[in-house]
């Protein structure tokens, strides 16, 4: 697959739309990163993604992983490829410095996460588990599990892998059957199936370190009864290095639509050793806290689909000829014009287009909340953070959807066959919006926890921040309807939620993208006021344009619908389903 | 796959809505059609596709197709459930009786083939390019091609195939580069390659008839250049039988997203023998004379992966049990509750239904305009089913492959993987939105040739019958927005189309989408107005609340994205793209 990592836009989001020179120096444990080594590193990620990993993508979809008698081989092409990432400190970019980690902003390691999404999903599948291995055991992990596994994972020689999902219990992990029995010396038996487990087993390292949820003997039932525990593949020795093989295994893999290259594991833990981290019980908080560091990454995983998925498309339109365009003749000399002059290709373009590149923007906004809270102590960005962290996850994997299903259509018949590639990314980028929390999962976090629970504060806090952004002066209108729409929708639904309590459920999903449509309104307006005068902001200008005749007055038919009472989801009776 | 038929709603759109008993014994070809042999017709299709043609499904997708020097081999089970629909007679369901068909109404044949597509979309792939070339010999072939090919194509012995498209030539045939010497006896020699041909080769019947389309030596360039070719495998002798194998054959067999048991081929041309049908240079519009009927079977075939998907997605959802009911606990002996307490869930499911079931009776419509228009010289009906069928056939594939895509997001995790059957047909659906004609290519039909041209008369001609119907009363007044939303779209992109020579490409995609959203209004106010008292009715009205609630209200946001100027998408110079 050809692939060109966007750096230019990445240059203008840090240093004219955020200003990272400006922000950055204010925050001790970023002082030191200066212009030339942000730059070094987006270059030398454009530079990794285009020319080594992006060739793989396809060679690892077509052999895809095998699995025989509990060993998983992953494509031929995968070994150098990931070889490259781990070795290049790529997977230590935002890791804890004390151990082996880089410790740049996530505001960094976001765009390099992007790039490798868009280079192979599949592969990076192995990276990501590992980082968020990394984030989970930073966190609620003793100084000794630090030392221990923080290193290797870091590093890239371990990997890393979640193991949550059981067969009956998916978003609903309270009803989970794993067990975990005591010891006496500290450790515990692990037991049980989980199924879905990305990355669980496979060739790439030489120990996997799992993060397996269990429950304890004397557990309450329910999800307070659930902890975490690590279950390495080999168990350390006292001085670190590889030990005995631990009792659990890959019974097969999972046979998916797309991310072919990844292997996806059942896992049967047959009295595994399995070490605490965190506190007993407390297993689905610790989790979490990771899974809402993490759920960005995923977010960032449809951008990516959606951005290779434009490359791909706008090129194929630019060489296609096919058809002549609706003011006569563009190219007289050719037997036909290039699908450029056909104003519903580009209509499918600059969609794809004004979501990638707005989401690329929300993505780094949320990157500075979470880098600001967690580096900065400050709380506003925290709860900022915890508020759009579910819009942008689901936001960027729905529209990395629809962009790679768009991108498609532009090839035609093309895009259906697996020459070109475009119907792997299509394959590929599905599963965003259904893995690490389904998109349904976070719209009722954003409307439940993040908006009811507060009465709304949070998000109108949000809103008048938006509103008192500098913005393009041509956008400005249109941003105060959107920001306007959005106020009176959330009043709506705060007044009514307590009198129906199934209407949050009923809004959420369209609420999400009511919010992120409003926040992608808000960033083209500030895009726009920052945008050079050149052929990019030219190009930005124009996508804005674009964005508010086309995209945003989606928000109208959403308004009227969310605003509808829950009865007309709710009154069927189950049996008539 | 778990499938059955839709058998209610078909005998309600038949004999409550659309009231065939009243209409049909007007038309004398179908005054022998009785109720009771209408029911045993659709009775019988629903048993064959339930039981003998569902199962074959995945297993198909499975095994997929084989090339072998040539020859190509279907999946195993394909064979006897093949021989079921041809020695059943379905292929010659609405086939002219003067050569064996059966000489039913499009109406009903429509709901079977419905059925087809849902059971197993490649499979029936296979009998509907059968179908198609009968449909096109039958119009422009001569008594004695008729004679020689209707018969055998209609008892499936044989079977049919299109060769339209060229590596180079999708949408735009006009530059194509297949070629027809004459030979001076009357038959031509046909040369080139064409893709993509869907059954072009196989190994379920004993002769393959392609209809190919090749230009003359001295032919005008262009679209107006283009003839039309019967060019069998097998050439028949002077009494019909097979004789000597013809002189084209199947280079390679395309690797496809989905309808992966469909034999896809590429067809080398090498000097084989071809036989005229109709005029010399009147290829392509014999060809769209057939595509226009077949158009509706496509959007038939969205209809049945979105039926099949809400089949397989709600018998899920009453199953599993997961989470808890905003109103508390709604099973409490149990771990969890149905999923069908979560009002998302329900919004996706409601979603589906309401789409799928305005969406048969829209293709009911049409096929009704189609059979008054075939069987009694109705020009009315002809002009309609011309404005209709690209949006039939746009809408049901969208909203099939929409309601595919809902139905995998309510199994989470378990929609990703093969073993419950919707990602395959989230495959399978997508195709049906790019061939025959894509998509996007619907949408120029329509707003260019089918409201343009007139200056919209024949589109507002219907929006008055629209607006005398009898319907509901408690959706009269959304019924009379919606339609007086469209007539001012309408006469908005009537007005601006001179000066703004790009607007009718720029708007087109959503005009279609609002057109449909409207009739489908219109159907569902109807559908209640013809509901009866009983579950079923009830979950007619409660399904129609859903869709004026919470699908209708997109029509708002599509208003002012068309009412917008083409400026928007053709400002950015190609070079940005």
């Amino acid at each position: 697959m050809e692939y060109r990592a966007p750096e230019r836009d990445a240059y203008f989001l840090m240093f004219e739309l955020f200003r990272v020179q400006d922000l950055w120096p204010q925050i001790p444990a970023f002082a030191d990163f200066s212009e030339d080594l942000i730059q070094a590193v987006i270059a030398e990620g454009a530079r990794l993604t285009s020319e080594a990993i992006a060739p793989t993508n396809a060679p690892g979809d077509e052999q895809g992983c095998e699995w025989n008698d509990g060993e998983v081989t992953t494509p031929q092409v995968f070994k150098t490829a990931y070889a490259e990432i781990a070795q290049g400190g790529w997977l230590g970019l935002a890791g804890n410095p004390e151990h082996g980690g880089q410790g740049m902003p996530k505001m960094l390691a976001g765009l390099v996460e992007e790039m490798l999404w868009a280079a192979n999903t599949s592969l990076y599948l192995y990276g990501t588990l590992t980082v968020g291995t990394c984030v989970c055991i930073d966190t609620h992990g003793t100084p000794e599990q630090k030392a221990t596994y923080l290193p290797k994972l870091y590093s890239g020689e371990w990997g890393g892998a979640m193991a949550l999902t059981e067969s009956h219990a998916g978003t609903d992990l309270g009803i989970m059957r794993a067990k975990a029995e005591p010891q006496g010396d500290g450790s515990y038996k692990i037991s049980g199936t989980k199924i879905f487990i990305t990355s669980g087993e496979h060739d790439l390292v030489e120990n996997i370190v799992h993060l397996a949820l269990a429950k304890l003997p004397d557990a309450p039932p329910g999800s307070k009864g659930i902890s975490l525990f690590i279950v390495p593949k080999y168990l350390p020795d006292e001085n670190g290095r590889l030990g005995e093989r631990n009792d659990w295994a890959s019974g097969s893999l999972e046979h998916k639509m797309g991310i072919r290259g990844s292997a996806t594991s059942v896992i049967n833990y047959d009295g595994a050793t399995g070490f605490l981290l965190g506190k007993e019980n407390q297993g689905l908080a610790a989790m979490f806290t990771m899974m809402n560091y993490e759920r960005l990454s995923v977010g960032l995983q449809g951008l990516g689909s959606g951005e290779a998925a434009y490359q791909l498309a706008s090129s194929y339109a630019r060489d296609r000829i096919q058809g002549r365009s609706p003011e006569g003749a563009q190219n007289p000399s050719a037997a036909a014009d290039s699908l450029l002059v056909h104003p519903d290709v580009r209509r499918m373009l600059l969609t794809q287009r004004a979501y990638n590149e707005a989401g690329r923007a929300f993505a780094m906004f949320v990157a500075m909340q979470l880098d600001l809270a967690k580096y900065h102590d400050d709380v506003q960005a925290q709860t900022l953070s915890e508020l759009l962290t579910p819009v942008a996850k689901a936001m960027l994997s729905d529209k990395g959807f629809e962009g790679a299903v768009l991108a498609q259509q532009v090839f035609g018949g093309h895009g259906y066959v697996r020459e070109w590639g475009v119907e792997q990314l299509v394959r590929d980028a599905r599963i965003a919006q259904i893995y690490e929390g389904t998109n349904g999962v976070q719209a009722l976090d954003l409307i439940g926890r993040k908006t009811l629970r507060d009465g709304g504060v949070t998000l109108r806090k949000f809103v008048d921040d938006m509103a008192q952004s500098e913005v393009a002066d041509e956008h400005q209108a249109d941003l105060n309807d959107a920001l306007d729409r959005l106020v009176r929708v959330t009043a709506y639904v705060v007044e009514h939620a307590a009198d129906d309590v199934n209407l949050p459920g009923a809004a959420s999903t369209e609420f999400l993208e009511l919010l992120g449509l409003t926040i992608y309104a808000w960033l083209w307006a500030r895009m726009v006021a920052a945008a050079p005068s050149d052929d990019f902001g030219d190009a930005k200008r124009m996508t804005a344009q674009f964005f508010f005749a086309r995209l945003l007055p989606r928000t109208q038919g959403l308004e009227a619908s969310i605003c509808s009472p829950a009865d007309a989801v709710m009154a069927m009776p189950a049996d008539l389903f």
